[in-house]
């Protein structure tokens, strides 16, 4: 696949440019000693050693101590301003810009920390990422509470000196996703939640129901491994610029895009999806990163612009695509290859039709599109709570439940299943929320799609997924964080983020699914 | 099994000592980011996807230069240069000496190399790995000489910079076995090449010879992987502080020993020495860094004395005990249980004693204990010469093949068998000659094991070997790099590096092995 965006003129730099050379040295330098810390926390969670921990700890506060110090070096901050004043001016490109404005907000993020904190939340984000694994395993809340108290502590302590208008947790939403604040959160959501809670109202009470009994049975790991390698494969991804190893918690990180980005999938020995669509939703993040232009190796552009739009792309291959017919009447043949028997009677109407069955059900990862957001909202009422001190530690794992009868009607068995199940908070909070960002902005990229491509069904059904790839790669991928999460959403769609296109998304697709409307 | 050695009060360090505290904390520093470079480098052999050396490679010189700038602060010398006063009197411990002694080596080494210059030898020894490693499946020698010549030229540049009396090559000999020289060398390797060729000739004239026959065959990769863990449990490798992967090359590494301590093996299916006695070669090593106090943790002190105490203890493993029928007394049967069909009717003694075969032949590390140091041999006298500029690098592997010739009597068919096999010179010169020092050193210490556990072979038989491993640990192992390699040597002996021990084992063992005094 050749990438049509290099003759945009936009994804090239100005190093020609004396300050735009030493802020490209700089970046580089930045970019070359995260990747390091990136393969460290990669080697954590994929190979790393159980004694390890405490060799690995230190090495990621120092680390990070490197990093924050080249971070907030007073001549950057010269440098950075003095580009500010004339990036504007013609003679400089979009990716200089972007490059400017990514950097300077950084460099302002990074000032506004003493090196002290910086080191000491890298030591009980290790810390805490290994006590959370232990804790997991035992479904032990209480060994981890201590844990989730300091990194609350901590993220507090950031959110006080990042500094805010409304609410505390404003400070930390925005560290994610510029500019986002609860209050436009709220009103973003209410589609959602409105749409989510009245969509399953209407399955549950319609009595349909989806055969879901070919997805459990007999999966050797081995075989899932072969599967999922062939179905990235088929989507574009590059295994020469990348990797798939198994981890608790599937995860896609990258040591320098577009020529090292690696993901990890988990296999179910039960339930075929949980690799399968793991590596679809991976997969996606995978091609984004893949995809990014390679003149921008080595900078804080060579990735996603925000993590909502990340998100948006593992949700758009995982979900829009991943679970529609026409794409499993493309490629279908590689699951009936490597399990005939299990598949080798099962059509692919009734496969597809599997993959989206609706049942509320305590693992987010594993949720299904109706259900999905309400399990973000869950975690946002949590942790909104959490950091602005309306609830303690302590009770988290019964209001986690209270909230899941709440929005779910289901309870978990076991804090495993329960608030142990998801790895984020051992960093940091304000990050949940972007993966519902995530399925809006994919449902808008969609219609797009649709849009671009009016036999788009049919070319699917053929196998083909590159035409989708390349308008992505042209569209979207390329131009990596140069542009602003809005910028990205307009230039790709022509319009701002509007949730509507996902409330008709999942009605249309799920009244069509449960047969609503007979 | 218990460390008895914390006991000794030599290994901690007096931290409540101001300067030592301080010298700690820098060290503690460049003991991290080093770890990370050697996880890079670990994951560059192991893992890292095709396209992406060129991202890797700057990663590793950035890293270098950050860990340049640390080993050159000015602070950290007035620090050490004041230490150096004081650190004999009774107050502080050998500890403490120890990394007085090591840090101040270090820092008067990278004192006397620019930046530029150490970023600039990572970045070739980047990127001329991986032209080996293609020039190596391609047999291209062509190939991979324009980065032979770099990495010549950068040696040469760094063994001027840091001085030498006699021969340019000796100022790298230094760098891997402090005070080594060309003319040591020669005086320590007359007796080995005199035993070795005499004992080779005696064989060949003596007709006698060895079945090999049951160590071909079929050996899938997953049982030999299976088999390769077994034994490294069984000898008392950690694998909650280790790992064993796949590389090109076998090796073992670091990311703070002794609770982060990883190797490698290779698998050929025909032949199973190849993966069995790699796994018992890295697993010497790898006890070793196990063995290290944890005291010693995040400091240079925690790792081997020196190359050659390191190669020692490979040798100790694979060969001494390795190889001998005592040890598979005690642990042919788990070679058995993985391989039922291959060996449920071949006798121990025939396995071990195949294990001892001598062949000239073409590739180092598949030699036998005879001829091995015949191959150092070879590769010490074209580094030298390389580096004290009498020979080209065009003229290698002509002058490789000749040496074949002479010193072995047989030629490679092609360059990858040949000049090409060792990864070695793709990071520099001087290593190799550690590898018969080694064995020098190996040979002394196992007879002082003899000495010291007169029922040895009736202890190993019973297929126990924790006895060996306590006492390298108590006498060798934990004490780290506190240090020097002969103080190493003496304190495990009673005396100082004596090839005579060597020429002893050697001669008694073939004799023995190919009945050479009927």
């Amino acid at each position: 696949m050749t990438l049509t965006t290099n003759t945009m003129g936009t994804i090239d730099f100005t190093s020609s440019d004396e300050r735009i050379g030493e802020l490209l040295q700089r970046q580089h330098e930045i970019a070359d000693l995260s990747a390091l810390g990136a393969l460290a926390e990669w080697d954590q969670h994929t190979a790393m050693p159980g004694e390890a921990g405490e060799a690995r700890m230190h090495q990621m506060a120092t680390l990070q101590g490197a990093l924050h110090e080249r971070a907030t070096d007073p001549r950057l901050g010269e440098v950075l301003h003095a580009l500010n004043e004339v990036v504007e001016q013609p003679r400089f490109t979009e990716a200089d810009r972007g490059l400017v404005r990514q950097s300077l907000r950084s460099y302002e993020q990074a000032t506004k920390l003493p090196r002290t904190l910086v080191e000491e939340m890298e030591r009980v984000k290790v810390a805490s990422t290994e006590a959370w694994i232990t804790a997991r395993q035992r479904s032990d809340f209480a060994s981890f509470a201590p844990w989730l108290q300091r990194t609350v502590t901590l993220q507090r302590e950031v959110a006080d000196r990042f500094g805010y208008k409304e609410s505390r947790y404003d400070a930390l939403l925005d560290i994610y996703e510029q500019g986002l604040t609860t209050s436009k959160l709220v009103q973003l959501f209410e589609p959602v939640r409105t749409t989510s809670k009245t969509l399953l109202q209407r399955i549950q009470e319609s009595g349909h129901t989806v055969d879901t009994s070919s997805l459990y049975g007999n999966f050797s790991a081995k075989q899932q491994e072969q599967l999922c390698q062939k179905i990235l494969k088929s989507i574009g991804y590059d295994f020469s610029r990348g990797q798939m190893l198994i981890s608790a918690h599937p995860f896609t990180t990258s040591f320098g895009s577009p020529i090292d980005v690696r993901l990890t999938v988990r296999y179910n020995e039960r339930y075929l999806p949980m690799s399968l669509m793991a590596a679809l939703h991976e997969g996606g993040h995978g091609l984004y990163e893949q995809g990014v232009a390679r003149s921008l190796l080595r900078t804080s552009l060579a990735g996603g612009a925000s993590l909502g739009v990340h998100e948006s792309e593992s949700r758009l291959w995982e979900n829009a695509l991943g679970r529609s017919e026409s794409f499993w009447q493309g490629k279908y043949h590689i699951v009936q290859e490597v399990f005939p028997e299990q598949f080798g009677n099962v059509d692919v109407a009734t496969f597809a039709r599997a993959l989206n069955s609706v049942q509320p059900s305590l693992i987010r990862v594993e949720a299904d599109e109706v259900t999905y957001n309400l399990h973000i909202l869950i975690r946002f009422e949590l942790e909104k709570a959490l950091i602005n001190g309306d609830i303690t530690v302590e009770s988290l794992p019964e209001q986690w439940n209270a909230k899941y009868r709440e929005y779910l009607g289901i309870e978990p068995d076991k804090d495993a299943n329960g608030v142990l199940q998801d790895v984020h908070w051992t960093s940091g909070f304000g990050y949940f929320p972007t993966y519902t960002l995530g399925n809006l902005y994919a449902a808008q990229i969609f219609a797009t799609l649709r849009q671009t491509f009016p036999d788009l069904d049919e070319r699917l059904a053929t196998g083909d997924t590159t035409f989708v790839l390349d308008w992505l790669r042209e569209h979207l991928y390329a131009t990596g964080a140069i542009y602003q999460p809005e910028e990205v959403i307009r230039r790709a769609t022509g319009e701002k983020p509007d949730p509507q296109y996902f409330v008709r998304y999942l009605t249309e697709k799920f009244e069509r699914v449960y047969d609503l409307n007979s």
